[in-house]
């Protein structure tokens, strides 16, 4: 679909109920609607990023277990969802985007490998912004995160899990005069 | 399906990884899969009793926005989602034991003007444990509740959620002397 036809005015969004706006953001944050109905309250929106700065504002307040729960909801890169069909559509083009959909056979297993390192380190998995990454860097990104702690990689997920979220955010809004990065 | 038969023991649940997991108990709490990855990491759970605890202390750690945000994930009772049979399994059955599929149509009116009243009024929708319930009972909730506060209101609903939950975990795991009420 044509996103010019499709993209919602501030408006608009400003105008919904929380039905309708669970339905058109639920998966800005993957597989986690509570993230819209939860800051559907803050509306008026100024504008695409203000939107975006309540989900963060919201993610930041959650709990340590929320924090982890949110990249626990995130598929493995080039991992079984992606090998069963079953991502959602945003991922499914997100990680196409990155060439993970292109992997050598020698790729794959490499990254098998290194995600259930991730995985099985830190209790959740391996979440980067595939969109603003090609395959290259998301092998290495993932190389020498393994090294770091639980809390930076908690930090650093929930980091990646917002840029993700915008660039959901600006396939869905409006954003004349919005940066389109963060 | 015989629960008997699909009831996972205590020892099963603590061995689950965190998307199995996910998928078995990610509709205990309506349509917030991310309440059951974050208490993934509180295995091993002595018993499905202190599963709901954690669950009721998560969501009792979430900033109001999101307490509400778990509301506003429930569907009216014999709303929109039930005549358009979009709601999830649970829910419909849940729905029909209290007899909310057998409403007269002046009674369907009723719920619905009261539901519509307390929605506008909260900015969620009206939340009851349909399986402690009696649509009687029901109709006599939305009608006394009306009148509370939004701090009173959030609070009783999200009472009813860890309610729903506990007898939605109970259909999903074995629970040899443990109470069926809480």
């Amino acid at each position: 679909m044509d996103p010019l036809t499709t993209w919602k005015s501030v408006p608009e969004v400003n105008q919904m109920g929380y039905e309708e706006f669970v339905t058109v953001f639920g998966n800005v944050v993957e597989h986690c609607s509570l993230v819209a109905a939860a800051v559907w309250k803050f509306r008026p929106f100024k504008d695409v990023r203000h939107l975006h700065e309540e989900i963060c504002i919201f993610i930041d307040q959650l709990p340590t277990a929320g924090g982890e729960g949110i990249l626990r909801l995130h598929p493995d890169l080039a991992g079984r969802a992606a090998r069963e069909a079953t991502l959602t559509s945003e991922s499914n083009r997100e990680q196409r985007a990155a060439g993970l959909t292109d992997l050598t056979h020698e790729e794959k297993m490499q990254l098998t490998r290194m995600n259930d390192s991730y995985r099985s380190k830190f209790g959740f998995p391996f979440v980067i912004c595939a969109r603003r990454n090609k395959k290259e860097a998301i092998m290495e990104g993932i190389r020498s995160r393994l090294k770091n702690s639980p809390e930076v990689e908690l930090h650093k997920g929930l980091g990646e899990v917002k840029k993700i979220c915008y660039l959901r955010l600006l396939d869905l809004v409006e954003h004349e005069g919005v940066e389109s990065r963060l």
